[in-house]
């Protein structure tokens, strides 16, 4: 049998409205009394019901994440980080795999919005700007312009992409290229293409990698690069595709940092972790999480918001320099 | 100013309650019939309220994911494919890491419950039976032994083990040792241990790293481990250990495969890009996502489910052995 809220009430030995009141954390209350009421609760299994209270005004308290994918190690690690912090203010999040298919990602944002979440969070782009303002709940963007009226947290793209040429010139690069996804849209992350090209105060030799291409095709893109341009400096705009770099330089006998000086960009705990030899630029993926989430809170509270939100970066130093 | 179900209608030029009848797929409906109205909805930005729906007795057609953490690449991969599956099922995922917190696990728990999730999918353990069967919602485990009523699916971990220490054999260890995590919970993953102690017919070296150790830590552990019991073979009961040993016995000038051979569990499809060369017991990821599913939507039907499902592994052979 189903406990009911005036089950709770007699057990606890107080009203129904004390429970009512427990629950949605209105008007004063003791502690002993929200003690009491949380023990009969739990002890009788009851469950307010949540979509009830939704109906009568109040939130169900979900957060929609859209994101390319999630088993990339930059996207699982700001995941991990935003769900922890939208826990702690008690929301919960539902994770959308946008798979970089737009009518995924525009089956998502009808779901979500049908679905009355509180706000969204996203990094997912495949979209127009229509599809997103037709959108009413709250939205930040990580790393993607969607809209005028959006926000986007990010990390200085511009500083980080200019931080790597400068510290490959440092070390003496003179054929230095950078390798990057082919992203037409205009993404903040398009910025640490402009950064790299404007400390090398030329037009820099940029080589697109397009992100569809499965790992096997991109090594051997690589390796084409690698014997035809001859680089002894290369920036890659993530860290996955840094490691594929040092993996396959390695099978050429190339020597890094004698012969190939490497850097990448995110700086995860899993580069940290298990390929501490990568010199990489570290986006503050932490505070960008707790950015996302107070930008969005202070939407949702109808708060103003500015437009951009930058995080600074930094150097972390490895052996592949 | 939003758009209300008779705005459809009336751009639609259909009666609201043929509007009522698309959004809820209820009777006889021609496909013309459905395209106007959804095209109506779309170009009003019309959204059907689901919570609305959910308390008219229709699920608002969520299902909520409890995993110990998202970044690991393994539960990432995982959550990537149970996503995708669910969404294939008209299901959104409320991702809930439980951070190994108990307190953490029961408050999940009670909000799903909550909030009327329609199915539960966990590899979380850190509550007690009463917690699990106190959830009215259907439950499904991946790895873990909840509760007498609610069902596993698994690898074939014992076969796995099995195997493991079979190829080790074959390839002419002689003393060989497995390192593993401190699991105390009666967890289908423990069968890796039995397998490989019935197959190497002794109590086998079995070493215990504790989980929430950190890589740091683990490496100086693996380091000691490798320098004073010196083993030929090792078989690491997850993959990422398995590298880390690799790294530590490169930088111990052990080569690998002559002084020491190494086999993980897991074969990721990070595995597979970025360390092609360590030799693993694959589970099959995908077909564990498909599975839990499945074996979660009939629990939802009220049909009938088995307590274990147990999938069968295979050998990814590399240069590590």
């Amino acid at each position: 049998m189903v406990a009911k809220l005036t089950d709770v009430a007699a057990l606890a030995g107080v009203s129904p409205t004390t429970v009512s009141r427990v629950i949605n954390k209105k008007g004063y209350l003791s502690q002993k009394t929200v003690d009491k009421v949380t023990k009969a609760m739990r002890d009788l299994g009851y469950k307010p019901n949540n979509l009830a209270r939704s109906l009568q005004g109040k939130s169900a308290q979900l957060i929609g994440l859209i994101f390319p994918n999630i088993s990339n190690v930059f996207y699982a690690e700001l995941i991990e980080h935003l769900e922890i912090e939208l826990f702690n203010h008690g929301y919960k999040s539902i994770i959308c795999n946008s798979e970089n298919k737009p009518e995924k990602e525009r089956d998502y944002l009808e779901m979500l919005a049908a679905n009355q979440v509180d706000g969204i969070i996203s990094s997912s782009h495949n979209l127009g700007i229509n599809d997103y303002e037709r959108v009413e709940a709250p939205i930040v963007a990580f790393d993607r312009n969607l809209a005028p009226n959006i926000p986007i947290v990010s990390s200085d793209n511009f500083e980080g992409g200019r931080l790597a040429a400068k510290t490959l010139q440092k070390h003496g690069c003179q054929s230095i290229l950078m390798i990057t996804g082919n992203d037409h849209s205009d993404s903040p992350t398009g910025l640490r293409q402009l950064g790299f090209n404007y400390q090398l105060q030329k037009k820099a030799d940029i080589v697109k990698l397009p992100k569809e291409l499965s790992t096997i095709r991109r090594e051997i893109e690589i390796k084409s690069i690698l014997a035809t341009q001859n680089p002894d400096g290369i920036f890659a705009s993530d860290d996955l595709t840094a490691i594929l770099i040092m993996k396959i330089a390695k099978d050429m006998q190339l020597r890094i940092p004698e012969d190939l000086k490497i850097i990448g960009y995110d700086g995860t705990t899993f580069t940290e972790n298990y390929f501490p030899q990568l010199t990489t630029i570290k986006q503050p993926i932490d505070e960008i999480a707790k950015l996302c989430v107070e930008v969005l809170l202070k939407k949702i509270n109808g708060q103003k918001t500015s437009k951009d939100y930058i995080l600074p970066i930094r150097l972390l130093p490895g052996s592949s320099l």
